[in-house]
């Protein structure tokens, strides 16, 4: 990083004296490398303030929004180019094409104009974007000429779109991915190669075992004599999709033969895939521990870099001043609620000494990602507006009753019930009456709660029920009652609307799981992977376009699907005469198809599954040629082997995390000054929803202590960590969990 | 334990003074402690002489290979009884069980015998064996009287046969898998009642959705009307194997509602699935870590009982003198050879004292549990009988020619030309003659390899691949000439011969793996956890016959399975009308079926497989009862749920061993050791075969430097630690491998 040590100016003599306050220039200069330590970004700059307001300006969301506007529209013109979900010209999806990569241009010379020229021109990433946008328009206009002069050609470089979602520096995560699944290949490659090998030699057996007997399928085509087929049949055993019709003819002729088929399943099936999984979670595993590493390492460079423009001299060692400190903290992090930095000069400044030292500075980085749950209590609103009647005691029956644990089982047995209903006829009146019923009992229980506890606390940033209760019964409400305007307007169900509401109406069921323990736990872990769980979407996404733009180009329109009221012959082959008597016909699989961007993806959802994907593969060789069957293959190794086995590790992982909660260190300090200070608040009591209650047993433990200075700084205001089981960032999308949080944890896993 | 301390007699004065050596009783008594910590066995017994013989005599091999034989003897009945594959009358089957059962009443007395009676009446294992006894009894009385009078009743304690695999202590490790199984239950359960509770809550919405929409599956039946049935279609969607085909009728009315079941999938295929594998595996590691802890202590605690009887005092420090190590050495391990003994005790007695420390002591049964190769370097037979021969420089010419790289090589070109002469036509006389070519080739090849390298080591215990290829070509040799013997004699091939000759000739092409490097790795990682994977096929079985003798009683004649050559109409709906127009009759699966015991245990692997499980499930739905499914489901939960995952984690673990090697403790004092005395072999030149070339070199090193005795003690013989990556033995069935060699590693995995 020969740019950032110059930019850092590490060997220079530092121009403030102890103690004259560092410059305004330092200090911004210092808070760029915290708030790129912070994020773990590795972005060298310039020393300038300019150029520090350029690279802030280039990090403002409204740019990477922007960014992400203009590489989800390039992607998302393959729903307008032919062939087209929605059709429009070709000169209208250029222009837009163009209006993108300009916008990707002006992106990167941005980046260019923050980042040192020779570090520009060493990333791989930018090259990268560069050759993508000087082909694309190679393409563009290749094929616009040709579509002049009316020669149909083929627009190759929309495969290409997802480079720009994977070489954006906002795609961090996405990256990562690939880089792991890049590091595995070696490793994968031989266990792959010993797999065909394997595969080839029981196709030879075959060969010679069934070739000869004559023996026919269950269409009646000849079984096993062609070792190109067998080997094909075999691979898709692998599968299991076509267990056990493909033992049958050979098991009917003599049950000796079965044992052929459960050896070559123990061994490819069981063995060969777990090796699989086992190889790239290995992978995974070592790689994520490597990148940790990595970057443990980085923040804790740039930190001491922030720490040696800042220090100043105080007794024998070098500190930085609570005031510059504030300061930084404020640049770095100008949305953190002035109690919170309080909180944390308590927890950097143990002693109190007017200065923050070494090896706390050094934590800064790591203090200001931990999300700290600041709960501010207040007083419930309605008990400062009209004191007399929230405390009279009707009024407090009501909240001890919904306090109770009588009334959450109370509103389960209500869920049951409800249940029930549903599955019950619905055209029955009285149940559609029933309806608005239970509507209006949910609606009644969320007023009563809201009455009770403060709205603030009920809608706290991470009370993930509270939110979804309320969203999915408004949601109900509205639209129950567009359905029923519309109903009695127009004497008409809405199709669309009426589905809404039905999901809607069983969705509220999901709110029993909160009632339950153990549930909760579980779903809690899975809530807290979703995000990373987004970042398999996006690589998921980019193999799936590539594979779409790919399909499309081969398959489109060799398949057509006629509607299920058509008479039409053409019907019953999909409009294919090719498919005539396949298993591809037979399924009625015409929807799956290639014919538009919906479609295709479909297609390879259902791939992904597996199951039948051979009967897929079989009907598009058919209407094609036998070797687009290794399009199917190919897409068979890249998404259930590699990437399936990669979302595997990661459950896997997470799992395992989860269950060996243990706090990282970091965690633990501020905790243990969050209780020294005696404003924690235990998440169960936050869960359970009576934070009130103990909020205000502590409350008036506060007056009652008022000569404690700390405590009145902080009075009125509870802290928690945010969650007791942070992931490892692994590839956690956009996650401003810190990665150094998990690192002993990561590194503590072998 | 009460009875081992008693036994031990751990608080009693010692009888023997420092000078005089222990009686012969105290070095039985210490030789049981020994050889049951070597074996971590934890039988308690008594203190007598005779009571150790007698326990020996329990632990003799005779007597473990009659339990076997009896156990297996009680599993096979299935095969002669109705249904049977081969059957016997009722009378031969009843008094073949009532000889098992006495066997196995024999067998726990003995064991009564040597245990203390109160331990023996605590342990589950025996209560279990007891109560099926009895039960067996019962059933078979009640079973014969009905058949009496010819009533047919219902064999159900066949049921119970394989508690008897599982409770001999014989089958420890089998047990082990089943406690590592119910360990897991409580966790899986909670994830299971979530996963079924997601289930529902979709069915509901499938319900609502599609049920009123008239929409017809492929079939033409209406489809997704009956909560019951959607909640199975879900269930077998979790499985895929319904996949695409469920979804087809929902998306061709509207491709929106495909988006219903990319969710689900989603989330109950792809999350919960992984989830229960996070959960079992965790849990797996969990256990086999605490169950490796136990077993490290209870050695321990018996290994220094056995040095409390044995100790003697030198000076000041309680010590084993030489004789009776080597004494008790000897009894434990009688086969060890001399030389072998002469390393541990070089081992163990580092300072040539002339006796063993405590802590030396204490390692003794790990000592004896590795396996150290003993490599007798002896020249080569021919060399001994005729010197001048074989030292002749046309034979040196030979063997230096089998010796270099390129003559494997050049066999590697031999196998792959024979693998196109097998892909091709062998009717054509020219290729059947390569065959004979090919064959004498490899007998050649044989021949050439044992004619340079030394007979016994290149049929090492180890030499793996040198046993494969010998056995394959004289397998072949012999199968081929046993054919053409036959061909020419009756002029008619016969079928097995040629089919076994056809395996034995492709398996031949294996033999390439040894030559590339990195698939040898995989191989051998392979090879080494097959043992474990036996205890898996132990487990499987259990389950499997389980499962197999109630699927007889249920399904049993309902489905028939016709000729292929038959007309009959019957043929095609499997002998049941209830199958006509059902996807089992189409599907020509009639061959699957409860009618033998062989019949179900492959329909059983194929539902293993999972797919088309559910046509199978229907098919046999069809002919019985709808709820009959819930066999099916059942079978579903707890062998591809439960085993087939604990399988996974096993292979993944493996995996990770292997890819994690490090030595243990033990095993690097014996290999510096063996490396100190000069007489180690690095494991590479044995694998490549240049074990004689290394041996030969360092050997004229030993004649020059006979000053040295312990060289001298030692010479001509070459130790290596057998496997450089032992598993960890987890489940590994009868292995000698110790437990503790792999308690660091495994206590060092998360």
């Amino acid at each position: 990083m020969p740019g950032a040590r110059r930019a850092a100016g590490l060997h220079r003599p530092h121009p403030s004296s102890p103690e004259e306050p560092p410059a305004q220039e330092d200090l911004l200069l210092a808070a760029a490398y915290v708030s790129d330590a912070q994020y773990n970004r590795n972005v060298p700059f310039e020393t300038s303030p300019q150029a520090v307001r350029l690279y802030h300006f280039y990090n403002h969301w409204t740019m990477r929004a922007a960014t992400y506007f203009f590489i989800w529209g390039d992607l998302a013109l393959a729903l307008f180019e032919e062939p087209a979900l929605f059709p429009l010209p070709f000169l209208a999806t250029s222009i837009a094409e163009v209006l993108c990569l300009t916008a990707f241009s002006g992106r990167l010379v941005h980046f260019a104009k923050v980042t040192p020229q020779m570090v520009f021109w060493k990333d791989t990433k930018n090259i990268c974007i560069v050759v993508t946008i000087v082909l694309t328009l190679i393409d563009l206009i290749i094929y616009g000429s040709l579509e002049a002069v009316n020669i149909h050609g083929v627009r190759w470089s929309r495969a290409l779109r997802p480079v720009f979602l994977i070489n954006f520096p906002e795609s961090r995560q996405i990256r990562r991915a690939f880089r792991s699944i890049r590091n595995t290949l070696p490793d994968i490659l031989y266990v792959f190669l010993l797999f065909i090998f394997s595969m080839l030699i029981f196709s030879l057996m075959a060969l010679k075992l069934f070739g000869d007997r004559g023996l026919k399928t269950v269409e009646g085509s000849p079984y096993f004599t062609n070792i190109l087929d067998i080997a094909f049949e075999l691979y898709v055993l692998v599968t299991t999709a076509n267990s056990p019709d493909v033992m049958m003819p050979a098991y009917e002729f003599n049950w000796w033969y079965s044992l052929y088929f459960i050896t070559y399943i123990i061994i490819n099936t069981y063995i060969f895939m777990s090796v699989f999984l086992a190889v790239v979670y290995n992978n995974y595993r070592k790689h994520l521990k490597n990148e940790i590493r990595t970057l443990a390492y980085l923040k804790r460079h740039k930190m001491i870099e922030a720490f040696n423009i800042l220090k100043v001299k105080v007794g024998t060692e070098f500190v930085v001043k609570e005031a510059q400190w504030r300061q930084l903290a404020k640049i770095v992090a100008p949305d953190i609620s002035s109690s919170h930095l309080e909180l944390l000069l308590r927890i950097s400044d143990e002693g109190q000494k007017g200065y923050v030292d070494k090896m706390n500075f050094l934590r800064l980085a790591d203090l200001l990602n931990i999300q700290v749950v600041t709960i501010n209590i207040k007083r419930h609103p309605l008990e400062a507006w009209m004191p007399r009647v929230y405390q009279s005691s009707p009024s407090l029956l009501v909240q001890k009753v919904v306090r109770h644990r009588i009334f959450v089982w109370v509103y389960d047995v209500i869920i049951l019930i409800n249940a029930i209903f549903i599955a019950l006829d619905e055209k029955n009146p009285l149940i559609s009456y029933a309806e608005w019923l239970f509507l209006s009992l949910y609606i009644i229980e969320i007023l009563l709660k809201l009455y009770t506890y403060e709205p603030r606390a009920y809608f706290g940033r991470k009370q993930f029920w509270n939110w979804f209760d309320t969203l999915i019964i408004i949601a109900a409400l509205v639209a129950t009652v567009a359905n029923t305007t519309i109903q009695s307007a127009r004497k008409y169900n809405s199709q669309q609307i009426l589905d809404i509401v039905l999901i809607l109406r069983i969705l509220r069921l999901l709110r029993i799981i909160v009632s339950i323990q153990r549930f909760r736990v579980i779903v809690t872990t899975l809530i807290n992977i979703g995000p990373t769980m987004l970042t398999f979407g996006g690589l998921v996404l980019v193999v799936y376009y590539v594979f779409a733009i790919i399909g499309m180009e081969v398959f489109h329109g060799k398949v057509h699907f006629f509607d299920p009221s058509s008479t039409s012959p053409d019907a019953l082959v999909c409009g294919n005469p090719a498919l005539k008597d396949s298993a591809f016909a037979r399924g009625r699989y015409c929807r799956n198809n290639f014919n538009d961007l919906a479609a295709s993806l479909i297609l390879l959802t259902e791939l992904t599954v597996v199951n039948q994907w051979h009967v897929l593969a079989d009907g598009f060789a058919l209407v094609t040629h036998q070797a687009s069957k290794l399009y199917f293959i190919g897409f068979h190794v890249v998404v259930v082997i590699l990437i399936v086995n990669i979302f595997i590790a990661f459950i896997l992982e997470a799992f395992f995390v989860a269950y060996s909660l243990e706090k990282s260190e970091v965690e633990t300090a501020i905790e243990k000054k969050i209780q020294e200070l005696g404003v924690g608040v235990q998440e169960e009591e936050v869960q359970d929803g009576k934070l009130i209650d103990n909020v205000d047993a502590k409350d008036s433990g506060f007056s009652g202590d008022d000569g404690d200075n700390k405590r009145k700084a902080l009075k009125g205001l509870y802290f928690r960590i945010a969650s007791k089981s942070p992931m490892c960032p692994s590839l956690s999308s956009q996650s401003t969990r810190p990665w150094m949080l998990c690192c002993s944890r990561c590194l503590s896993l072998k």
